[in-house]
């Protein structure tokens, strides 16, 4: 490893909920300075941008930045398309609220960030135990896209360093998500995860998102801060 | 391959330049019913936007759609950033007007509308003849977005077919790409290539996207139909 690719900075990226409001606490833990990424992309509930705020900020973000995507402009996904109902059971297989591409394109961008500030960390909070319907959640996308990133950008080309994609929740069950980052010192209160919350942004408690979460800290032995509706 | 690996659509990749014209006209001639994709990322010369838009309804895209993109938030290129001086000789290595990761967050929207419309295929005019200062342009680059592709999608992952990155323009000198796209019909007089045009849309001549495009039509023996200013 060369003296050039050492670098204190990481870019994170950050949605408001649960498991990467963790990677960015087990980021800060590795002693990176981290530049945190949120996407306005049209999501229904827009809690979650305030949300991503508030946890780069309990946590210690160097930098908070908020990019606005037209991802409705493709369609094609329950979060996004006005159209799809959000299921209230859990189904099988890849779920309704899959957004076509996202993770690729949220990579993408930060992987163009990375290359402005000269980072060689991205942290996502991908994770293939509970998600296993998202392909892009998976290792061997991950690898893959760690491969693309060493041939995209002028410095990799160049030999200067190696570009990591870091999933450090990647084999971790949703209860040692929680139990690692309540260690760390997480607010988990200042989370949000539920596919459907209200205008006051509490939970519905039935969604895919919800159960997974409420089953979690009750695995971790750790009292669920998360403010359910009625 | 199976039936269901079979479609007419593809998605284009159009900038408004003679590239992407020539790529979308090699597409209509393979008998693709081609969707474009444009990116409004807050480029300094809006022309670009109209020049693909009439790009597409010259060689009869089935839909042109626009994409904003605030790439602007990520900085670090002459195109995007008024505080970078785009230059007037051309420079040796990587020009100052490349983007962080263009082609990859360009690529990743398009691989995300594909999988909404069903399309295989995904057309991009990077050459790595007249531009191979940038490493997105390069074969190696683009195979290994297309094995990343495949691991990221629903569809590839569950074997209904395979996604395929399709750069016709790879190996073509820029008179080749003019002489190609002039027997396919393009009207050159709609793409415009210029870093820095005046309010009219008039290039240059003297940048070093200029240059190439008009050695390209002398060298192809075609007439240079674009407006050049004073």
């Amino acid at each position: 490893m060369s003296a050039s690719e050492v670098s204190r900075k990481a870019v994170v990226l950050l949605s408001g909920g649960l498991d990467s409001a963790t990677t960015l606490a087990m980021a800060r833990a590795e002693g990176f300075d981290c530049h945190t990424l949120a996407f306005d992309y049209g999501q229904r509930h827009r809690g979650e941008l305030a949300a991503a705020a508030a946890v780069a900020e309990q946590l210690g973000a160097a930098e908070h930045r908020v990019m606005r995507l037209d991802l409705g402009a493709i369609g094609g996904s329950a979060l996004t398309d006005p159209e799809i109902e959000v299921p209230d059971e859990p189904g099988r297989g890849i779920p309704v609220t899959y957004v076509p591409a996202r993770n690729t394109i949220f990579l993408s961008l930060a992987l163009g960030w990375a290359e402005v500030l000269g980072a060689w960390d991205i942290f996502i909070g991908a994770n293939a135990v509970d998600y296993s319907g998202y392909p892009d959640c998976r290792p061997e996308y991950i690898g893959a896209f760690e491969r693309m990133a060493n041939q995209a950008l002028k410095v990799t080309v160049e030999g200067e360093g190696h570009l990591r994609i870091r999933t450090p929740l990647m084999e971790l069950s949703k209860a040692a998500i929680i139990a690692a980052g309540h260690d760390l010192g997480v607010d988990y209160a200042r989370t949000t995860s539920c596919y459907d919350p209200d205008e006051d942004g509490r939970a519905c408690g039935v969604c895919d998102s919800c159960r997974l979460r409420a089953a979690g800290f009750a695995e971790a032995g750790v009292p669920d801060p998360t403010p359910y509706r009625g």
